[in-house]
């Protein structure tokens, strides 16, 4: 059986241990002063062309959500998310429970425009009676997969920045997002179009890890402390300072987010050419096919994956995720199994 | 320089890192699902020899403190913490953060006992304008290097069970306490004589990692929603899985605090033969010896070590600290210097 | 200008001020330990036919909301209430203040069936990713003016104790609701077929108040801290106490309800002799008619009103709000001002 | 028996009542917003000769405390306050319940100095491992009694503003404060050496009632919605709007604040006259004798009042409290019971 149910059922790419076996007996201070953190930093920041950026990492998407968000709010103030939004739906009440109420927005794509925004602002305005919206969450790659294009973030900053807003957002899965076929965001634009962002490892290539970004002086200050209080400052920052460093010393976490995407492609284009169509569009790691029954049940027998809805009595989505370690040979046994699968029937 | 100020200035013990090695491709379930944390929650149980234990990962000390705090206690309910606790003195309020005050009790020693407990339940009789204690946290080792021997553990709990308070205790050096020389208490009697507690493996051979204890059924109930919502459940869970199994599957966790308590013993046999005294007692990886502070002076250009408190012109507390990685080359090295510098004057 | 804004526009029925003035030099205990506090307590527990009862008086609603829910739930816990729920849209975020997720569930009338309940335990299945429901929140009458029947209450009290679902009554217009015309609930089966819920002076008759009932000993353990940890434990608890005592000594709190929904009938009867509809079935002391535009201009040049909502260019819902105070000359008024207005067009 | 256990045992001053009951039937805007809110604010911004000050009303002083705190601070944030502070001691967890530590220092007098501000922010350098002191909580009369006078008020804010720290002064007895004899602090002293303070009325001829006030446009922003959120805002605000107008549109509150302290000056004055010390000054409303046992059992036949603390077999400390509403005819009956119960023995 192979697992296309997620992108973290393998550890982490064999560079990132190597590097951990090399490093492991050198002293180093604790909490993140260690050297791999600064230098593991001093990579990410000039990929960002900015040179205001405040670079720490924790440990997990949720960790870095509620840290980020009960870092920045003050008691009534509220998030603005997409009704698909992680923090809305995965998170067991992390946001709620430091104290914030999320407000949800349906979307048709995982994706908030400018115009939810305004609305959503609109809804909210019998003070003090209701939440004050004050910080707007966004994931990239969503949470279906789709993606934001640059001009897409740019507006949705600028409406932020129109209504006091702080943009945040929940990378995740940045690299797939950066590397989808026709995206045209590059990380800096990331750091010039959100107030503040993470990269995620955890999903491509790390064993644990994301970097919490914080892009201009306004935000981010007493980060540290939020962090200890929470839990989430490793005295041996040096496990995340490491990963980082190998990710981003080079080109290494964009190539494995590429390698994630093509392999997706390939399956996506073998779903397509046999005619069946798609729940959200095909952009990046995370496909939902839609397909007959009988083929799911024909696929169960050798990969796993989750059948994510129920479409009629003859066809469901299913949702396949691929990784940075998805292995090629086994993408091209699964093209195969769909080609003939379908051709059965 | 050589790192005395701690013990998780290293990396992981070696075998750690070479099982992380050889089970890094093989596709595991997220979430501490996977097989390796399912092997060690095994091996932790069989030392315990409690058949209701229900055993979590997380990934430090304060985390572990909030989780298990916040899953226990109502929100009038209080913790009750020596001064010297790790939880009053030095996790950036994380308790206050989940809602709980924390009654601080001021000890000798860092250990909490009986009488302290009823002392304090009788400055907090004047319901409902006072906090309710509920539950007592106790660090073993202590935060001074001291351990509670199995009868201070049993009295203590029997005191907390006469008393509907919960006993909570904070084993990020627990090996340290169990190894210290002169101690009678087993793993199995720390899973009797408390409520629920942790074995800390960051300070003790892991890159990070604690394992939570619940001792019986009364405790524990959901804890996997707090620790999601909390932001400490890893998605690779396998990382604290592995690294837990390679020190309970044999004896290497008790035998690398054994290592770190042994490395301390020789510096201290050192300076107490060069007549000087203790802060504390010398009892296991942590030393707060009272040393001359042109010693001090002579010592800091080869080691690093934390000068803990003046005591008066002439004389200063150190804090040495030894680990599972302490090199005893150093060690003896370190010896010769504290006779040299001492004959020096 | 006359107000039918709200049911709060006046001070408190003059039996109370009365009774205020009598007592007032009277010296008490504080902290809800005076004598009128104990025999408001006895009166109320009288008419509930319910020995286990425990009673509290505080000061508003949307505060015994949040000492009732967080004293109730454990983090990870989550409310399940109305869309229209005053917890979920008019209380700034006040149980997500105190940690908890409102899940929210989309109605026609503002009232939850056993289905809801059912849908919604069948959404939130991921554990531990989703917060876990754990405590059923009405309102009654609701904020649309509905009420519950007994049998309504009865099935929704028996699919929350099916699944382990506490239910919760908030009762900020209760006299309303049992005084409604078609309403067979006597205020002994809310205290049957809840676990909690409270009985509000504050829109029936007092200055402030509302008396929240437990109705078993497994909830409401403690309650007395948790009043006081977040300010709701009134020095002089007596001003609370006085109040229940008027209105439940003898029947003025019906009463003065009884009034309110008879003013209310009056208005609603004239709207529908001139043909007008209404948005929600005009059931208690609140009116949402659809009328022309022009005649809510007329009528808005008089009476102080709600414009809820637009209905088309023509028309839009009006919000008309009575009370125990509302003078049935105004109303007369009123009447003949829609009969004038309507003709006039 | 006759109370004198503390200054809540009576009700409102009558002046108070009777305008309750002239302005009862007249119609007003809810949530503060009514014009008895605008008057009172109007009458005590005048005597606060302070352009900026913003005013707010709420019910008690626990809840004061809470939600001026909670407003301020940012998570990792913590409150100064003396041992005695009742925040510290008397609020059941109230500060920590909205996530902040209380740092307590030691004082003799309940009064904290510029000293106890210094040796605290030396006590917490350790960044982020320790609590980050943000606002520094002081009471004026404190809870033994005692009183700040101008200059150490000024030099106190001076501190504060020089270590950047916010100054919250908890006035549930500013009235005795400002009246003590030797009290050179006037009102709009206040009002420009804190940055917040609050002016209670609850013991001090109100019902309930505490008027909080923002000296400053840096500190106050968005109170209403952390009013609301905590559940402190009346929906019939005019409860406290009338009794705050009483008490300031003219020299009430000053008059009855005067009246207390001038009783306990004579109780005092005849404790003196018999040679008994007193445990902490005698300033205000609040006295501290310590008396013969045998003296105590005698005057608990007639008076009721706490029995403090013991000194030794012979002695104990006794808390005496009058208030605006004590009978002068009970104080001289008092005076001649302590004369002679002393003069038996």
């Amino acid at each position: 059986m192979y697992n296309f149910k997620n992108d973290y059922a393998e550890g982490a790419h064999p560079t990132i241990l190597q590097r951990l076996l090399e490093t492991n007996l050198i002293q180093q201070n604790g909490y993140g002063e260690d050297e791999y953190c600064k230098l593991a930093k001093s990579a990410i920041k000039e990929r960002l062309n900015n040179q205001f950026a405040e670079i720490y990492f924790v440990s997990g998407g949720t960790q870095a959500n509620l840290l980020v968000i009960s870092s920045l709010l003050r008691p009534h103030e509220a998030v603005i998310s997409a009704s698909s939004g992680h923090i809305f739906t995965n998170e067991a009440g992390a946001i709620e429970s430091v104290g914030h109420k999320v407000i949800s927005v349906s979307t048709n794509n995982g994706k908030i425009t400018p115009s939810d925004i305004e609305r959503t602002l609109q809804a909210y305005q019998l003070k003090p009676h209701v939440v004050k919206p004050r910080l707007v969450y966004i994931s990239n790659t969503t949470e279906v997969g789709t993606f934001y294009n640059k001009k897409e973030l740019q507006d949705l900053y600028a409406q932020c920045k129109a209504n006091n807003l702080l943009l945040f957002l929940d990378g995740a899965r940045l690299g797939h997002a950066l590397m989808a076929p026709g995206s045209d965001l590059l990380l800096e634009d990331v750091s010039r179009f959100t107030d503040v962002f993470y990269i995620g490892a955890t999903k491509n290539g790390g064993l644990l890890g994301e970097a919490v970004i914080f892009n201009h002086r306004e935000v981010g200050t007493d980060f540290p402390y939020i962090m200890k209080q929470k839990g989430a400052l490793l005295a041996k920052g040096r496990v995340l300072g490491v990963q980082f460093l190998c990710l981003f010393e080079g080109e290494l976490y964009l190539k494995l987010a590429q390698h994630a995407n093509l392999m997706a492609a390939k399956i996506a284009e073998a779903i397509q050419q046999q005619g069946y169509s798609f729940l959200a569009d095909v952009a990046s790691n995370q496909l939902f096919p839609i397909l007959p029954n009988a083929l799911i049940v024909e696929l169960e027998k050798k990969y796993e994956f989750y059948v994510w809805q129920k479409i009629d009595d003859e066809k469901s989505v299913v949702r396949l995720i691929t990784s940075w370690a998805t292995d090629p040979k086994i993408v091209d046994a699964l093209v195969q199994d769909i080609q003939a699968g379908s051709n059965s029937f």
